[in-house]
C-alpha cells in the first residue's frame, strides 16, 4: 500500500523501513504491557504486594511507550497494527512461559530473560534506526533507557 | 488444578466455575483494550481529533474492567490468564477487520458491532454468575452500564 | 416513534417500558435539583448558614442522578425530555408549596415530605425496573441511597 | 409583600423594580440550563461528541448565573422564586421546540435562536438595571458576554 | 424504643431488623478498623515496610464501611452504637489473640483466619438483608468485594 | 507632596482626588478585617461553628479588596497609608462596640449595622470615582457587590 | 517482657515507664475516635448538620494522634496494644453514658465532660514524661494543643 | 465584507465600528506578549532573575487579553487577523528599539514608556467603545486595570 | 469579669495572668500584618519586586500567629480583642514610621528594628509563660522561631 | 558584536554560527503560535469546535519551543530578538494566506503546508547543529517530534 | 570572626556556643542524606524494591533538617559551611563501611548503627541547647522525634 | 569485582568503563548540590532573596542528576558510591573556596567557574560514552543542557 504522505524530508522507501521496524517494536511494547499485568496478578510469596505495586508504573511506561510508536508510524503515513493478532504474527521473540501462580522470584527470573530480548532487539532497532531517521531513533533510545532502569529493579531483587 | 484456598462461603466447584467464566470476560476487556487502541490510530476524516480523543477514556475504563476481572479471578483462587495467547485461546467472538486506515464512521460502525457481542456475552455471563455468586455478578454489571454507554456515544455519530 | 437501536440483549418492548419508567423519573430529578436551589435562596433563621450550605451538594447530586438518567435513556435508544414543560407534564407528585422566604424549619419539614414521595416512587421503580433490566434498577438504587441519607440529614434537624 | 430590608443606599420601590426584572432573568436562566441538557442528551450525527461535551461547561455557566441572579434578589430583600412553575409563568420568550433525537445542526440551530432572545431581553434588562442599580447592571453585563461568546462556539459550527 | 420515622415504603418492623442486622456488622467493622492499626505497629521482620505500608488504607476502608452501616442505621430510624462496649457486647466471632511483636506472616495468617468469619457473617447479612431492604444489602455487598479482595492481598503472602 | 507620576490619561488633581477617595476606602477595609476576626473569636451560642466558620471567606475577601485598593493607590502615583493608626485617623464611621463574649445574634446584629455604613460609603465613593476614573470605580463595584452578598447571609440569621 | 531495644539515650527502665504511661494514653485515643462517631452519627436538633460535620475533622485529629502513641511506643521497644480489649482494660476514665439519639446540646455537654478528664490525664502524662523523655512529652503537649482548641468549640455552643 | 452575523441587538454599522477598534489593540496586545518576552530574554545585571520572573506572569496576561479581543472580534461577526503582519500594518504606536542586552534598568525604562502608549490607547477605545457597546468596552477596561498595575510595578524598580 | 471556664488542669488567677500575656502578643502580631503590608505597597527601587513577593508569605505567617494566639486566648475563657483600637491601646513598643514611598533598603531596616523589639518581647512572653503553661509557652516559641528566620531574610539584604 | 561569553567547550565562532541558526529558527516559532492563533479564531463548520480546541495545546507547545530556543541563543552568548520586526525580517519561509473566515478543511490544508516547510527548516537546522553542538541540536530534535505529531493531526482530517 | 547581628536577646558568645553545635549536627545531617543515598542505591536482594523506596522520604527529611539548622546557624548570625570538605573536617561519628552491592539487611543493620551515634548525638546537642536557646533546641527535638521513627522502620526488618 | 550482569548488548570492559566515567560525574553532581546550598545559606546583599530562591530549584536538579547518574551505574552493573568521601577522592576539579558569608556577587562568579569546569567535564563525558553506549551518553547530555542554562541564569547577573 502506497503510503499517502510521510513527513517532510523523509522519502517513501525510508518511512516504510522505518514503519517496519516500529510496527515489530510496537507489538512487543503491547505485548509487554499485558505480560507484566499476567505477572502482577499471579505473583505469590512473602515479598508480594511489594513486587505487585512495582509492576503497575511499568506497565503504564510500556503502554506509554506503545502510544508513541504506533503514533510516529502513523506520523510517517504508516497504519499502525494493535490488535493481538499482530502480537502473534510479528512475534519473533520468546514469550513467557509461566502459566499460573508463582514466586515472585519466578516471575521476575522470567521477566529478565523476557526484557533480555525486549532491549536488545530495541537496540537492534535504534541502530537501523540511526541511518534513517533520528527522531524515531531517538523515541527508540528513550524508551531503552526505561527498560534497562526496570531490569535492573527486577534483577536487584535476584542478587 | 486444585485451588489452594476460596472466598469464605463459596465451594471449589462454584469458585472454578465463576473463575472460567470471568477468565473469557477478561480476554475480552484486554482485547477491547488494544482494538479500541488500534481504532485510536487509525481513523481518519473531518472528525478525527474528536473521536481519537474520545476513545482513550474508554481504553482506561477497560482497562481497570481487565484489572477488576483479574484480580476478582485471583481472589476466587484462581489463576487469571493475561497473555496475548489466551486472548486468542479464548476468543469465541468476532474481532475486528479493519486493517489500515479508514474514516471515523468505519470505525464506529465496526466497533458498535464488536460491543453488541461484548456487551451480549457480558449479560450472559451476569445470568450465570448470579446463579453463583452476586459479588462476582456485581462487578460485571457495573462494567456492562459503562459499555452501553460508550455504545450510545458511538451509535449516536451514526445516528 | 419506533426506537432505531436498543442495548444488545433487550427488546424493544422492554425497552419502551424502561424508557417510560426512567423519563418520570428524569422529571422528578430535574424538578428536585430547582426545588432545592429554590430552598437554598429562600430559608431564613439563626440556622442558615448551616442549611444553606447542606443544600448544595445535595444539588450536584440529584443534577448528577438527571444526567445518569437522562442518558440510560438515550443508551436505551429512547429520547430523554428535559424541558421544564416535560417536568409539568409528568409531574404525578405533590410540588413545594412554599412561596417567599421562610424558616429553616419550615423548608426541611415540607422537603421531608418532598422525599417521601419522591423516595416512593423511585422505590416502586426498582420494583418495575427488576423485571426489565438489572443495570436500569441498579441506577436507580444508587440514586434512592443517596437520596436517603440526606432525608435523615434533614430529618435529625427536625427531631 | 412589603421587604424586609434592602440594600443600603436603594429604596423599596427601586429594589422591587431590580427584583421583578432579576425575576424574570433568573426564570430563562434556569431554563436554559435545563434546555442545554436536553439537547446535550438528544444530539445525533458525526459531530456528536464534540457538540455534546461542548454544551456541558455552558450548563455549568447558566447554573452560576442563576444561582447569582437568585442571590442578588435575595441581597435586594427579594424572594426569588426557582421552582419549575415559576419558569412556565415568567416564560415571555420562544422556547426550543425540537422534540427527539435531532443533528447537531438542527439542535444548534435551535439554540442559536433561543440565544438571540435570551441575549436580547438580558440586554434590555441591562438598559433598565442601569438606571436603577448598577451592581445588579453589572452582574448581568458579565452574564451577556458569556452567552454572546458562546452563541459565536454554535454559529460558527453554522456558517 | 419506637422508632421516630424510617426509609419510605419499609415498615417499622423490617427496620428494625436490618438495623439490627448492621448493628452487629457496625461493631465488627469498628473492631476491624482497631485490630488492623493492632497488626500495623507490631508487624516485624523483612517485609516490615511493605506490610505496614498495605494495611492504612485497609484501615481507611473499613473506617469508611463502618461509616457508612452507621449512617444507614441513622437513616433507617436507629440509633447505631459505636463505642468500645458495644464492640465488646456484639462480638459473636473470634478476635486476634496476637499480643506483642510478631512476624508478618503470623500476623497475616491471623487476620486471614479473622476475615474468613467477617466475611461470612457480611454473606450471611447480605442473605438476610436481600429479603428486607435491596439498599441495605447492597451497601454489605460493597464491603465484602472489598474485604475478599483484601484477603487475597494477605494470602498471596502466605501461599 | 507632588506625585512622580499616575496612570496615562489622567491629570495629577484627578489622581490626587481619586486616592483620598481610596485610602478612606482602604482604612475601612483594613479595619473590617479586623473586626471580622474579633467576632469570629468572640461569638458564643447553639450556632457557635457555624457562623465561626462563615466568617473567615469573608476576613479574605475583605484582605484581598484591601490589597486591590492599596495597590490601585500606588498605581496611580499615591502612597497607601495601611497602619492601624490611619485607620482610626481616617475612621469617619462609628465602629463595632461589643467587647468580650456575645451570642452570635448580637455579633451579627453589630455587623449588619457596621455594614450598612460600610456600604453606604462605598456607594458614595463609587458616585465621585466614576466622574474621575471609570476602572477605579469598578474596583469598588466589585467590593460592594461582595459586601452586600455577605450582608444578605448575615441578616438572614436575623429575620 | 525485656525490651528487645529502645531509641539511644535512653535506659530500657526508663523505657518502659514511658511505655506504659503511652499505652494509657493510645487506648484514650483510640476510644476518643470511637466516641466522636458515635455522637456524629446520634445527635439531633436545629444545629444538627453544623456540628455534625464541627466532629469529622477531630475524629481524623484522634485517630493520628493514636497512630503518633502507638508508633512512639514501638520506637521505644514496646509492643502497642491497639485491640477494643485493651481499651476497655486500661480505661481508668469515665467513658460516655449517652445511648441513643440526643439533642447536640446534650452530646456538647458530654463530650466537654470527656474531654477534661482527657486532657487532665494527658497534662499529668506530660508532667511525668518530662521527667522521662522530651520527645515523648512533645507529643502528648501537641496533643493537648489540639484537644483543648476542641474543646473551646464545643464550650462555645454551651456559653 | 458583508458580516454574516452580529451579537444580538447591534446593528451592523456599530459592529463594523467596534471591530476596527479591537483589531486595532489585539494587534498591540499581540506585539506586547512578543515584547516583554523579548525583555525577558535580553535583560542582564544584578536584579536579572527578579525581572525575568516578574515578565513571565504579564506575558500569560496579555496572551489571555489578546484572546479575549479576537474571540470578542468574532462574536461580533468580524475576523480577527493574528498574523505578525497584521502587527506590523496596525502598528500606530511606537515600538521597542533596544536591541541586544542590556540593564534591566533600560528594558523596564523601554516598557513603561511602552506602555504609556498602550494604555493610552486603551482608554481612547474604552472612550469609544461606550458609545458603542458596553460589553466590549468592560472587557477593554479589565484589561487595563491590569496593564496600569503592572506599570506600577515596573515603575517602583526606577523610582 | 470572672472567667466562666478554662482549660482542665489551670486555675483561673493563672489564666487570667496568660491571656493578659497573651492579648499583648496578639495585638503586635496584627499590627505585624498591617506593617508588613504597609511595606509591601510602599517600596520602591530596584529590587521592588523580590522584596515585595518575599513580604507576602510573612503576612500569612502573622496572620496566623494572631489567630493561633486569639484562639488560645478564647480556648483559656478569655475574650481577645482583635480591634485597631485594641492595638493602639496595647502599644508598648514602637512602630514603623516611614510614610510614603521609600528604598527597600530603609523599609527592611525599619522592619529589621522593629522585629528587634517585636521579638525581645516573644521571647519575655515565653519565659514568663514558662512557668504558667507549656502550651501557650510552645505556642509563642512556634511564633519566635519563625520571626527570627524572617529577620534573618531581611537582615541578609543589609549586610 | 563580539561575545562577552559562551558555554564552555565552545569557541566564539562556532557559538555565532548556532547563535544564527536558532534565531531563524525562533522567528518561525513565534510566528507559528501567532499563525495557529489565526486560525484558531477563524475557523468555522461543523467541526468548529474540535479543531478550535485541538490548536490551543500546539500553541502552548511552540511557545515553549520558542522560550527554549531563545534562552538557548542567549545561553550561548548571543541576543535573541523577538519582536515582530524579526519574524518579517527574518522570514524566508512562506506565510499563511488566509484572510477571513474559513472553514476547518481550508485552515488545516494551509497548515500543513506551512508545517511542511517549517519542518523541512527544522530538519535542515538539526543538521547544521549536529556538526556544531549536540546540545542545540537536541532542542530542535524534540521539536520536530512534536510539530511532526501535530501535523499528523492535521493530516488525518484531510486524509 | 565577630558576629555582625545575632537574634534579639541572646549575646554573641551564647550565639557563638550554639552556632558550633548546629555547625556539627548540619554536617551529619548533609552526610546522612549521601548516606541514606548510597544505601538506596546499592541495596539488593528479595526485598529490594520495599527497601529502595522506604529511603526515600528519609533522604527528603534530613535534607530538610540539614536546610533548617543551616538556616538556624545564619540566623544567629553564623556561616554555615556545607561544602564535603566540612562534612569530613567536622566528622566526630563513625561513617558507613559498606563499599559495593549488598543485601538489605546488611545495609538496614550498618543504618542503625549509624543512626545511633547520629541520635546520641543529636540527644547531646539537645542538653547543650537547653541551655543556650530553647529555640535551637527545638528544631533538633523535631529531627531527633523523625530519626528515631526512622530507626524503628529500620530496626523492624531486623528484629 | 567482575559485574554480575550488565545491560543487553553491551560486554563487561565497555560497561566498567562506562562505569568509571559516569563515578566521576556522580561525584561531582553530588558536590554541586552540596555546594549550591552552600551559596544559598551565605549570599548577601540586596539580591538576597531574589538569589536565594534562583537557587533552590537548581539544587533539585542536580540531585535529580546525581540519582540518575547512579542508578544508570547500578544498571550496567556496578555500584555507585554516594558517600562524601568518595567525592573528596574523585575530585579532580577545583571546588568552591569561599568561606564565610559573601556578596550575591562574589558567589556568583564563584559558581560560573565551577560550572565552567563542571560542564566541561560533563562534555568531555559525553565525547567518550558516545563510543560507549548512546542511553548513557544520553542521559549527560540533558544534564548539560540543564547547567549549561543555569549558567547563562547566573552570568546573567554578572554582566
Amino acid at each position: 500500500m502506497a503510503l499517502k504522505f510521510t513527513v517532510p524530508g523523509l522519502d517513501e522507501a525510508a518511512s516504510e523501513k522505518i514503519i517496519s521496524i516500529l510496527q515489530n517494536r510496537l507489538s512487543q511494547e503491547q505485548e509487554a504491557a499485558l505480560v507484566l499485568k499476567h505477572a502482577h496478578w499471579n505473583v505469590t510469596g512473602p515479598n508480594f504486594i511489594a513486587v505487585h505495586e512495582m509492576i503497575d508504573p511499568e506497565v503504564e511506561a510500556v503502554l506509554a511507550q506503545a502510544d508513541e510508536t504506533a503514533e510516529r508510524i502513523a506520523t510517517l503515513g504508516g497504519s499502525p497494527d494493535g490488535r493481538p493478532d499482530a502480537i502473534i504474527r510479528n512475534r519473533s521473540w520468546k514469550g513467557i512461559d509461566l502459566t499460573g501462580r508463582h514466586s515472585t522470584e519466578s516471575f521476575l527470573k522470567a521477566l529478565v530473560e523476557y526484557y533480555d530480548s525486549f532491549i536488545a532487539d530495541d537496540r537492534k532497532a535504534i541502530a537501523e534506526l540511526d541511518e534513517l531517521d533520528v527522531i524515531s531513533s531517538n523515541i527508540v533510545q528513550d524508551h531503552v533507557q526505561e527498560l534497562e532502569k526496570f531490569q535492573w529493579f527486577m534483577r536487584s531483587h535476584l542478587v
